[in-house]
């Protein structure tokens, strides 16, 4: 099987015009095919500031009401994925920006209110793997916001980590998928204010353990989950690193940052 | 050769919801395959007076500085498409929203400077036909965001009525192509101030009286020079009118509007 690579980047690179063109560089670099998939960055809170849209968290996360989602899809839909698919264009990369919306990619389900209602958030139902496919085919890069649709007319806002697990899992029937979280930090880290402690690998039970020890912290769980979730679906393995080390992650025989892989 | 309607929107029907989505309706309905090009409309003015970017005007036209690039980036290829593509999602018609950039689409040079510097403006310099033609083969239907790129990772704003001139011509080599201009007239008027003095047909000859007399005005001059640029380029015909009566512009016994055409 052909090898893919899913890469997810955050705000972090997306927020730095020159880390971010020099991630591209590594990312049209990267063998085989491959998908990107951008989260945010500080320009929507900038602008949501700018507007007087009131930023409501609940818990640590983003309530998405109308005016919101009309933030979001702007500024990752259009201008963060617009930017990302030009500067790739000039690497003769032939990226194809997409929301979920497009070519139906991605449907979701309007999350449903229990205790807290998250508004216009998304939770994926269904990836459309021959269209997405077919692009890799034809050699083109998607690109994806993290902007999904209900098929009913309803765009929603959706999470980019599970995104990028989710193509991952969509496309594993064909490819051979690795699964490339970029974050702010080298790796895992056993001790979280030392940078250099980087866990070099977590099977599935070493993490229930690291876990229960409170090694990974709250903030690291829902990443974390997404990853063994991807493969524990068939996904071939997932890294967790900095974006400015992508070649490096990705480096079969002497690789950067932390591999989970599954224990079987 | 097989039918294709090339249908270009302006800001009157994306400003309202309603008109919207009874627009949607009717373009869905079109035989044959289709390609949505939509303009801006008032949500970009809007957004920059809120966020209080000087709107520069040369001789009635709209000079891009970086600002300006940005946020009509994030309206037109952001919000506006992503919702046109969610709303035809919902009508079972499978839309992909593309910006020039997208799959390089539609590239550009950015304008010369001769005696007015209009920012960042493309004036278009090539088709990507193939991947377009091969999205109609697929049963897809591309909805067009009028923002380009140059092939060096630059963003373009460029004028949604060239788009769709530039795409039928491009596209007249493999389809019978209709070319559409909906706008907030009942078509082109013998008399400016009387919606029912449409002039039913205007063939070239005819285009170049009515300019002379000033039955034409300078607003409509642009649009009528790309629609008989299209017809010159072997489009086959250019209809003009409302977009609310979509179906009734592209009847072929009983058309609605004003068709253009080519006198041999």
């Amino acid at each position: 099987m052909q090898q893919l690579t899913v890469v997810k980047i955050g705000g972090n690179v997306i927020d730095d015009e020159i880390a971010l063109s020099n991630f591209l560089i590594e990312f049209n670099l990267l063998k085989g095919q491959k998908i990107l998939v951008h989260g945010g960055g500080k320009l929507a809170n900038q602008l949501q500031d700018k507007l007087n849209i009131p930023l409501q968290m609940v818990e640590g996360r983003r309530i998405t009401d109308s005016e919101t989602l009309k933030l979001v899809t702007m500024v990752y839909a259009g201008f963060i994925n617009k930017n990302i698919v030009a500067k790739l264009q000039a690497l003769n990369c032939n990226a194809i920006g997409l929301s979920g919306a497009d070519a139906n990619c991605i449907n979701a389900n309007k999350r449903e209110v229990v205790s807290i209602d998250y508004g216009f958030v998304g939770d994926i139902k269904k990836i459309n793997a021959a269209f997405i496919s077919s692009c890799l085919e034809n050699n083109m890069t998607p690109v994806f916001s993290a902007i999904t649709h209900d098929g009913n007319g309803q765009l929603l806002n959706t999470n980019a980590d599970t995104i990028a697990s989710e193509l991952a899992i969509a496309l594993c029937v064909n490819y051979n998928v690795q699964l490339v979280y970029c974050f702010e930090k080298n790796g895992v880290l056993q001790n979280v204010d030392d940078d250099s402690s980087v866990l070099k690998s977590i099977s599935n039970s070493d993490y229930n353990n690291l876990k229960e020890n409170s090694v990974i912290n709250n903030g690291m769980v829902p990443k974390m989950d997404n990853a063994f979730h991807a493969l524990n679906k068939g996904v071939a393995f997932v890294q967790i690193g900095k974006a400015e080390n992508l070649l490096q992650l990705v480096d079969k025989n002497n690789y950067a940052g932390t591999r989970l892989y599954h224990s079987k």
